[in-house]
């Protein structure tokens, strides 16, 4: 076999199929490069042996300077198990790549961080801890993706237990934060205080559990989570240990029935939960309504339909005004809590991350703009520094 | 804090250590880039949601798209547990980075091969390798580095049995091959036939081991193998499985010793011990002999001394004549195995590789040129054709 079949095996050049996504998407999306010069010997004394043994030997007698000397400080892992990629579910580790790839360019571009795609043969939450504890020396973060629901919730709260880098589920807490931004700025358009507004939030799993405990957080009066079986109040039979804990930091007002008893008078609706919303239940919202619809490419209710009930509509695509996407949030998230070195993400950082980003359209606002958009070359950066501050504050940043 | 202090923070400008070394090590060796574009909303809706719902798809039906649409087929796993780093010894994972590192970009700069560099906080052999298990769908190769011996055998052995994709021990196999080619040429300059050679190796850890199995593999007549406890044979007391094993494969003559006692009369000596080897033992070596001086940056006799008693002397440095250098190998064995998705490397292929690397310097042979420099452009697709073409002819190769 000759070196140039070899170049052609690596990189065919023509697959059977002709789609432009799938040429696009041909051997991958990224690639790893020396930064480095590696022309002579003398650059290979020095990069690997046996200039490399002294670099070894400064961690090995101080391993914080492997934040210093490798790429580990600035490289974040991004994991899954393939176990709920996007709306396709459970379709397992191979399939999940072409998303970790995509998340891990996207760090790369918006946050200037370097990103590792990693998808695990396992679904077992003990072992995918276990696994991810032990790749954790070769990371400074840890972006946790498209893990299903409520396993979601122990992962990530064990892993950052045991570990003293940042733990973060994009798909809840990416969400939230951009949901709590966009919130942010569509009570200022609709003349509303955070304290005495009410929120519906439909769908009870990662982004809907994330995005009502950031409201919580954030101080919103009264929050509603809605899901197959109704409003969630503590007197429903059967609640698991996620549910049960919204039931306490929710429903103030003790309601229960549907999703339509729900947004009776209420002044946002967040749909997360891949469902519908009828326009009879819209009808019964407050005047100048807010509707972020952001189930994804279908929104729970059309943005033309939602238009009828709301002043304010906001949805997760780009061919509509207001996307809220979390490539608004994660890259400036991890710049920020690496730059300082954080053990954690705390909430006070994913406040302030959701601040920064709403505070950089404050002067435009708009009806159909409350959120910048994703090209928005100042929205890493305002993040970061925003949660790098709040790191320090917090008392997690390490330096 | 500002953008710019975010800036200085994960690119620090001025560590306090002045040594160029350092210096070029800072923030590591290595990035990812994205090579497909990202400057705007198509762009974003192509490599990322919407579009990549649809090669998610197709991989969900056809797993082995994987190695296709995503860039696994082409990356590299480089995974260690920093039980052996250099010859440092067990200094842990976070001080292995700067190795792996190095490793990930030459097999990027030699090979064209993406690659990963993993450093797990175990060094369990059954969690190490259940990690690297879970970890395998990310990768279309393992090469396994600085892992101690004799639990890289056990290692590598057990997770080539449960993966479908080349596992390779780069200290034993990259180490023994570069030897065989260079020992074949050497073998040619001092008019030897491997039939009738005796091989003395001095060390029986991952490099003694692999190089006493690959010479065994290529022919050579006798080979002695001599640990701190002497010359390995099949009455010596409690030998571990692997020195046993070796036991069954040399020492034809069966002689017990020192290893003065097995380089009388011995054709060639391979050093891999990291120890010494006297003077006096070299002189009953037999006329024109070869002395192979492996210990890095020490080599067992400096190649001046070892020229008084050989004809052709080689090192593992870079500062004298024959470098024998892994670099050679690894790049083109995985270039070559993963182009054909081969599911293992046999022990053909690696012979294989070996032939190739010697052949591409037959026509300029001499004592002091018995093998390519590490920066000879012809070597990795030569390796590469070469282990292709095998894995084909010993029906490992899936393509």
């Amino acid at each position: 076999m000759s070196a140039e079949s070899i170049e052609e095996l690596l990189h065919p050049s023509a697959l059977s199929d002709h789609d432009p996504v799938f040429t696009l998407h041909e051997q991958g999306k990224m690639e790893v490069r020396p930064t480095v010069p590696l022309a002579d010997r003398d650059d290979l004394a020095a990069a690997y042996t046996p200039g490399v043994a002294k670099i070894c030997e400064a961690i090995a007698d101080d391993p914080d300077l492997v934040f210093d000397y490798t790429w580990v400080g600035g490289c974040v892992g991004v994991i899954t198990d393939g176990s709920s990629v996007l709306g396709l579910g459970d379709i397992g580790p191979a399939a999940a790549m072409p998303v970790m790839e995509g998340k891990a360019i996207l760090l790369k571009q918006f946050g200037g961080m370097d990103a590792v795609p990693l998808c695990l043969g396992t679904t077992d939450v003990d072992e995918f801890i276990e696994t991810v504890v032990r790749l954790a020396p070769s990371f400074g973060g840890i972006n946790l993706e498209d893990i299903s629901a409520p396993r979601c919730f122990e992962i990530e709260r064990r892993l950052q237990e045991r570990l003293d880098i940042p733990v973060f589920h994009d798909d809840q807490h990416g969400t939230a934060i951009v949901v709590l931004a966009a919130l942010v700025n569509a009570l200022i358009v609709t003349n509303r205080q955070v304290l005495d507004t009410t929120v519906v939030i439909s769908g009870a799993g990662a982004a809907g559990v994330a995005i009502a405990k950031i409201l919580y957080e954030a101080g919103v009066g009264e929050i509603r989570v809605v899901d197959r079986q109704g409003v969630i109040h503590p007197d429903r039979p059967d609640l698991p240990p996620h549910k049960a804990e919204l039931a306490g930091l929710t429903n103030r007002s003790g309601i229960s029935g549907d999703l339509a008893s729900a947004l009776q008078g209420a002044d946002a609706f967040i749909g997360v939960s891949g469902g519908t919303v009828s326009e009879r239940a819209l009808a019964g919202m407050a005047e100048d309504a807010i509707i972020f619809g952001l189930a994804n490419p279908e929104p729970e209710v059309h943005p033309d339909v939602a238009r009828r009930y709301a002043t304010v509509v906001a949805t997760g695509r780009s061919d509509f005004p207001n996307q809220i996407n979390n490539v608004l949030a994660f890259p400036g998230i991890f710049r920020g809590a690496m730059a300082v070195r954080s053990e954690r993400v705390t909430e006070g950082m994913k406040v302030a991350a959701a601040n920064a980003l709403a505070g950089l359209v404050t002067d435009r606002l708009a009806p159909d703009f409350i959120i910048p958009s994703a090209l928005d070359r100042r929205v890493a950066p305002s993040v970061a520094a925003a949660v790098a501050t709040c790191a320090r504050r917090d008392g997690v940043a390490r330096r």
